[in-house]
């Protein structure tokens, strides 16, 4: 039976989840998919492509914001969601950060800020800068906290005190001033 | 003659510098500096040590703001100082990235930054999520620019179009419009 694309994502995610990031290869994948590697770069021609599917995925998963609230809620909304979706995926926000250069800005998300930020009345230039400070702010945020996850696991680093949650809140809330303002 | 910690910190620059981060081993250290792996152990007991070494030494480059300015172009300063400076160095801001988790809240640069905002007249709690929206905007920001260009250089992605600086300073306005706010 031939793979499709989704069972290599499927698989990507799950070697992943088990392993890390830093254990994805295309090899990998074909033995974990039992096919050879051949069937796998016909859908996917490379990593950099792999990483992009992965990212263009988790991104996706970012629940819609509620379009009756005012519009700065809903950016809060979206960057919470965000951080909500990275940290649900082990190395999620390392995902979106390596393929991001070439994706990001053209995401749905992306897109979605803008335009949020633009329909409270901001000009679009403005709305580009908003989108820009939220996204870095919040994939930078994340990529912190799984980092840390991952050099707790491994012993190199102690158990952080304080709250994570408490200190996306306070800073996002920096952020969304900046926005307003 | 015995290898000095700081042989080894500018060891392990010109790999990162020449091949990128990707390739920072402890043997191609040992390597580089005609050593056995054992003398390099003896000052850096493992990679991430060594990262944390690298991340000091980029951190403690960014330059001091003027005092006589008010605090938030000393915030300002102190922000684009630190794009400039992780900029300068093959993967700067992955490096600070991978380290950053154990010591950039307690590095001289993070204290800084809650030091000004606090001067310009608001509660520590605040200066802290200020410290935190900077910082974790302008390092995934600079990270952004510095995989891009990684990519360019490996065929993986076209030139992007657009000014990188004009947009680095616009949605650096943004965070600091909300330190102010």
């Amino acid at each position: 039976m031939a793979i499709q694309r989704r069972d290599i994502l499927e698989a990507a995610q799950r070697i992943v989840a088990t392993y890390g990031l830093a254990d994805l290869t295309m090899r990998r994948l074909a033995t974990e998919l039992g096919v050879q590697a051949s069937a796998i770069y016909w859908h996917v021609p490379n990593k950099q492509s792999l990483l992009a599917e992965l990212a263009d995925d988790l991104l996706g998963r970012v629940p819609e914001p509620s379009p009756r609230r005012r519009w700065d809620r809903q950016v809060e909304q979206l960057a919470t969601g965000l951080r909500t979706t990275l940290l649900g995926q082990r190395d999620g926000a390392e995902i979106v950060s390596a393929s991001r250069a070439s994706s990001l800005d053209t995401s749905h998300l992306g897109k979605r800020i803008v335009e949020i930020v633009e329909a409270g009345g901001h000009p679009h230039a403005r709305a580009v800068a908003s989108r820009d400070a939220l996204l870095h702010f919040v994939i930078g945020f994340t990529f912190d906290e799984q980092s840390h996850t991952t050099m707790v696991e491994h012993g190199a680093a102690p158990t952080r005190f304080g709250d994570s949650d408490a200190s996306f809140t306070a800073a996002l809330a920096i952020v969304i001033d900046g926005i307003r303002a």
